[in-house]
């Protein structure tokens, strides 16, 4: 038996808006950012679960605050007991009676909720010895099923409903496994298209990415509409007719607007257009959908929780859904997610990129296809990259596909000199800035 | 010619759980508490703009720090060129690059805008002499429709649509004005109702509130139904055929549950279900709107911006639209939902209660009934005997009627006596605790 006996917090920033790395049409120079935790117990083993809020910058002080906010009701706790249980431990958390009235279920408190949800699911993986993803993969469906918050979701899938699915495509796992470690899973880059790179940046950096084997490729849109148009020809000019090309506008747009700026692309055979407005606006989702076919509505990074994938999914209105590790409730609200995608038939595309994300959302898309199948080809996962030499177990891509983690854990821990170095304000980094 | 010079925050806590004050099924053991914030000038006149979240206690630091995050956005600035464009700050603040991730627009950074936004609202009103209501009431069509931000709302309202229905209203606004002086806005209570209270607590609450000339009253439900049908029994009895009885779920109830609840109920005849579910589910709503007419469904103290209420509103989903004064942006989002409620013919009750929220939305209300005109009665308030004690210029409510305010300001401003002993923890009332 043994004790959480601490969860120390850290505000670390990465200068990402220097080079305008990152810079869409409404993040316009995001500081790439995480408010950690660390989660220690008086196991006397030298582990530690490590877990992170993704943030642009100005407010991951917020961020980290709030992750102190909810360490009360983790600090004491009986290990064993949180790991018997951490579908309980998840929604006690986001439950939390006075907490929750600034959600509720959204934003910074979901986001610390998710910080110290991971650390723990790291440090569980790290005991086991296993990668999150084979840790999750090689559970029961009745466990898997109890890790998810049913609550508002049964008017679109049932415990029962979801036990089904686990049970009838769990004959599968052991070779889809064995396919995932054979073939890695397939990544999509994100690299090339920044808003803030000039044409000749763009033109270079979608050459480089199409030889480094990526057949797909996004851009970021949504601001100037000749822009848009201008830089889509470009990519599609370099990459030729095969390659898949996305667009990503960063919610920059109303309904019509979206409608009538994502027709004016048509000729670039795109395959999605993500975040055209609101995320908020499952309606306008739904809308945009229709008029805009055979381009495919993507959205998620900043779907706030379950119940807004549940009607997005209810109402046709994404044909991919892009779950984020930090900014639904961690590892627990993520399988949910997974179950409702795979009850309606629509393959996740994690977002990723950020700092951390790809490293986070690697474990979730390997466990999403060993547990509940369909093509792997399908599972294509943002890449981006930036950051990953900060982390003690990066993720690995080649030829644009992400190999299979093995390191035991989440991969969620970041080297110690990096937290030191970027700790903001005082950390190295900042401190001369 | 004014500047900004500082924004001082506080963190005020009322220990209400002592008594089950405020208990629901969902908020079991509230404490309000308010990020209090005042805005100062170099003005030299005395005014200050003062403004707050609400919250429910535990993570009221965490809204208080959010506030300081934005205050380096607002200190310094011109007050004359503030106050000429309410509307461009406020989607400045909204929209702040890096802050935005921690939304966008939802939750504690949408609450801290509302904090920042309200002080210089009653700041503005000060100076001209005016209760907030009357500042807003007299403003041209244009003005006012300047203060909104429309985007995202274009699907559905447009600012010209806006303009012309503010246009044709107009005539009326004088005798409305008179009205409202002399008749008061409609109040509901919900003070007999809270779930911690035993029946006959219930009982004589019930009997002391149509005493006092309330003709409507809201219980909370969503703990045990049986509990539920004997209690809304026992209001019924007490009230009589006349009096209209509404119920509030505080979000217990899954979609399904949520229906069969209600029709369980019908017995009682009940004049609105207010959050069945989850805040998010805008299509879940709309379900549950259908299935359990004629009762209808009242939501909005948790609908998180005008993106939430814009859809609630297209689908049909809610026959009362409650505007929460501090969830929502502030007074220039709150007009925005004004907008779009009378365009769809929907009546807009505020949620109020918990501390200052009955100060603030008296005003709101006001405005409304003023510019956008309809049936006065419509327009009723909820009212719950609190924590008025603590405001400079608490509402008054007399004969279930809130009188229109008459003061300068926007009534946010709390009594320093009380924000020093209930700031937590160093106050008297938590240092002792």
């Amino acid at each position: 038996m043994s004790r959480i006996t601490a969860l120390e917090t850290f505000d670390v920033r990465f200068p990402t808006s220097r080079e305008l790395d990152g810079s869409d049409a409404v993040n316009v120079d995001p500081d790439y950012s995480a408010a950690y935790v660390v989660v220690r117990t008086d196991a006397g083993d030298g582990l530690e679960g490590h877990g992170f809020a993704f943030t642009c910058g100005r407010g991951n002080e917020v961020q980290a605050a709030t992750i102190d906010a909810y360490a009360p009701f983790v600090a004491g706790l009986e290990v064993e007991a949180v790991f018997e249980d951490m579908g309980g431990l998840h929604q006690a958390l986001t439950g939390e009676s006075q907490l929750r009235w600034l959600g509720p279920e959204k934003g910074v408190v979901h986001m610390a909720v998710a910080a110290i949800v991971n650390a723990l699911w790291d440090l569980r993986a790290k005991r086991e010895g296993k990668p999150l993803w084979k840790l999750l993969a090689d559970m029961d469906p009745e466990e898997i099923v109890a890790l998810a918050d049913f609550t508002y979701l049964t008017d679109a899938i049932t415990p029962a409903e979801a036990l089904g699915m686990l049970e009838e495509r769990r004959a599968g796992r052991a070779e889809r496994e064995r396919t995932l470690r054979e073939r890695g899973l397939p990544a999509y880059t994100t690299s090339p298209g920044w808003l803030g790179y000039d044409d000749e940046k763009l033109r270079r950096l979608t050459a480089e990415a199409l030889a480094d084997g990526f057949t797909q490729i996004k851009l970021k849109v949504g601001a100037d509409a000749e822009d848009d148009v201008r830089r889509c020809g470009i990519a599609r000019e370099v990459m030729g007719p095969g390659p898949r090309l996305c667009i990503d506008a960063n919610q920059a747009w109303d309904v019509p607007t979206a409608i009538e700026r994502v027709r004016a692309l048509a000729d670039f055979d795109l395959t999605w257009i993500e975040e055209p407005t609101s995320p908020d606006d499952v309606v306008g989702h739904s809308v945009i959908a229709r008029a805009v076919a055979p381009v495919g509505v993507a959205t998620g990074e900043h779907a706030q929780n379950r119940v807004v994938f549940k009607q997005l999914l209810q109402l046709d209105a994404i044909r991919y859904c892009q779950i984020d590790a930090c900014r639904l409730a961690g590892v627990n609200e993520v399988i949910a997610v997974l179950l409702l995608a795979a009850k309606h038939g629509v393959p996740v595309c994690p977002h990723a990129g950020g700092v951390g994300l790809c490293e986070l959302v690697q474990h979730l898309a390997a466990f999403d296809y060993v547990a509940l199948g369909g093509d792997l080809d399908d599972r294509v996962v943002e890449y981006v990259d930036h950051l990953h030499e900060h982390f003690v177990d990066p993720c690995v891509v080649e030829r644009a596909r992400y190999r299979a983690p093995s390191a035991p854990g989440y991969s969620s821990e970041m080297r110690r000199e990096s937290i030191e170095r970027y700790s903001f304000p005082h950390g190295a980094e900042w401190a001369g800035a």
